[in-house]
């Protein structure tokens, strides 16, 4: 049931495809769940893994379908015939539907949306196709149980009967008056428990949380997760029930929005897959070591300024990787603790004055710190006291203003509508390792010409 | 009912409970969700917060201590008498009243647990009070509904009335086997759409995804994930029913497991709050701080050897934030997409040759990019064609070299049971940094003694 994905299995499975021993390969298959015969569709070129879905069901290749990954599935699509798309289509859930043609060639979509049987699914995907994809929208499903007030609780089961078919996960059912506004919910435990006599008006919860199709994906999540829904309907801008969403679309979109902040954070600019060309890969990468190089360009101009002191004293050198390296672990730190609370919605009223005091006193305590143990070494080990005084007090003076830029800059990012995001990765450190380059060799010329 | 918390509210209402305004605290709460309550609560001091928890009713109490956050909870308990939070943890389902119980000292939990007056609770507390907290068993809570193969439909219904004032949420109802083994599932939509005479043995499905108490906190919420579960029932090794789990503490998971990584990445190395002390905040941040120190230090210790060669040509000096920031670019990127790889489970046969030789290829082209750049602009501002030389030869053995060592720490730290989250933070890049120094200056050796 929970089985393991070993490369042997793998290995078998590619050898009997190749040599069509299907009965093998159905046997295999056969009494997997579709998201683990996803998992090992992965693993198999699209030729091999299209052998797989014509072997399985039709209703279990559309789960399996949807159970893809999009990149893969995109280089996938194109084996099919139009036809056997369109059945597929008319088993997925509508907002999964629209994610597959969404992953087709513009002409290809009118023609496997023509060939769709069933008429309604041909109306969710098109109305669906209007959202945009990181909204309510465009994570809802059209699939869902609606009735109304003045229905018994028999009717309401009658419904979910006539429904179930289309609607694999029921939840709750909702209430609808006769202009199709949402104006309550009844859950399944509920309808269970109750006569089948009793009117849907005399039962029905009106406390309904909602959202509004234009809704943030990442706010439908963190509604979902403060109230603990596996579902949630989705109200368009006259309150008239427009879909629903639920949980698991949901994680997808946690765990995607945790993706992207922590490529954000290593300074890779776009999503790429294991499997992408080297070309791709390579692209992804260049413009943040592009925005480090600059900033490396830009040092070395800086220090320009300042050969004749290296000349002289070659020692201060030794020091610069210490002082770039603690401005940018101080800046990381300081910066993801403030992206940490603006995306625990912590921002509205608690950053003020006395939270920017308290870090810098922190960042004090640190800064005193690191810059008593590196003068004590420096001493024992018999440097020049003059300099020695330089490279700790410099390294005092880019703790701390490393680390106030480190607290600001996601807060302007943010205000100005950027992914603060954005500044705990290669951004925050080029910025610290300018920073700390100009205050050491001020903080130098000043000291050593006393 | 989706409201906003401002500013203007928590003053309004700070004022009320000051001047003992209580019917205006309790106009405001009474029609807010106990998520909301307590979003209220954690911006005010605990004397005023157990104000509110006074003015509401017990049940509604009870949900919104389950909503505060754990490190805000803890200081909040010692307000309470025993006796009421004994009530309370009598209407809190039992792994959330754990939490809580977890939350008191000692010598309290013992008199809270004796005045609970439902001991069927109290014998769940002392049961899950055995797991650890980052296991199946710590997640799951014992309120569940179980039926048996030889029930009827209605009688199933009946055992849900019997139990619906305990478990809040009914999805499915598990059923067991008569020494309590879990043998199947009825989801709740076959139960309502099932004759009242038929019996659970021929409307079950036997094909049920579960967890063993042991499992890992992260496995469940990946097992969830995959198969888009909204709960899961929980296994103890003899296969008798121990509890179930339901998504909403699984996003939990989720969201601290990317906290975490988040952390890690940024170098701090606990968790803190935001009202945590200077001290507190000051020392979940100094070790990393202390490790980019060491680092610092044998940088300076190595080019010691250099000195003279400093002395020689001072401007080598200026492209050392250079070379430092990119090998610690270029480190962070490649062990960040690894760190990725393994959080999706793809590690098992996904890091072989082919993988590195193409990590190989990428680094070589984005390292002829930069170096490329570096070369011609060093050439552009004049500078000496031997330094510049050195300068794009090192750099380019940096890129290569930094990302082997990224894309092999995260792995070797997986292989030895460390979370390789720890190798895309502070570590990546102190290691990079001295690999950079290191062949900077023995190619700038090599080349300028030539």
């Amino acid at each position: 049931m929970q089985y393991e994905l070993t490369y042997e299995l793998i290995q078998n499975l590619k050898g009997a495809i190749q040599s069509a021993d299907y009965s093998f390969v159905k046997n295999l298959v056969d009494n997997l769940h579709a998201a683990d015969i996803s998992d090992i569709i992965h693993r198999l070129e699209p030729e091999d893994a299209i052998v797989i879905l014509n072997i399985i069901s039709i209703e279990d290749g559309a789960d399996v379908l949807m159970h893809l990954d999009d990149d893969y599935r995109k280089r996938f699509l194109k084996e099919f015939k139009t036809e056997q798309l369109a059945e597929y289509l008319n088993l997925i859930d509508s907002d999964d539907a629209v994610d597959i043609i969404n992953e087709l060639p513009v002409k290809r979509r009118d023609e496997v949306l023509l060939k769709i049987s069933n008429h309604k699914k041909t109306a969710y995907i098109l109305d669906l196709l209007h959202y945009e994809e990181d909204c309510a929208g465009g994570l809802m499903a059209k699939e869902l149980v609606k009735v109304k007030l003045t229905w018994t609780v028999n009717e309401c089961i009658e419904e979910i009967r006539r429904q179930s078919k289309y609607v694999e996960k029921i939840y709750s059912v909702y209430v609808v008056d006769d202009y199709d506004r949402l104006v309550g919910i009844v859950h399944l435990k509920k309808l269970l428990l109750s006569d089948g006599n009793i009117l849907v008006a005399e039962i029905y919860d009106e406390d309904i949380i909602r959202v509004e199709t234009y809704r943030d994906a990442e706010e439908v999540a963190r509604i979902m997760q403060k109230y603990d829904l596996e579902s949630i309907p989705v109200v368009n801008v006259q309150g008239k029930l427009a879909g629903r969403i639920t949980i698991d679309d949901v994680i997808d979109v946690i765990t995607e929005m945790a993706e992207l902040e922590r490529q954000m954070m290593a300074g890779i600019s776009e999503s790429t897959e294991e499997d992408s060309s080297i070309w791709v890969l390579s692209k992804s990468r260049l413009p943040w070591l592009l925005v480090g190089m600059t900033g490396g360009m830009l040092g070395a101009w800086f220090m320009g300024f300042f050969e004749g002191n290296i000349k002289l004293i070659p020692a201060m050198a030794f020091f610069i990787p210490l002082i770039t390296a603690t401005g940018g672990n101080v800046g990381i730190q300081s910066s993801s603790i403030v992206v940490q609370s603006l995306a625990n919605r912590e921002s509205l009223d608690s950053f003020n004055a006395s939270k920017l005091i308290k870090g810098f006193f922190v960042a004090l305590v640190n800064g005193l710190a690191i810059s008593s143990i590196v003068f004590l070494f420096n001493m024992f080990v018999g440097r020049d006291i003059k300099l020695g005084l330089v490279v700790s007090v410099a390294l005092l003076c880019v703790v701390v203003i490393a680390s106030f830029f480190g607290t600001i800059t996601p807060l302007i990012l943010n205000k100005i509508k950027i992914n603060p995001a954005l500044a705990s990765g290669p951004f925050i450190t080029t910025i610290n390792d300018l920073l700390g380059l100009a205050i050491y060799f001020i903080v130098a010329s000043i000291l050593l010409n006393f």
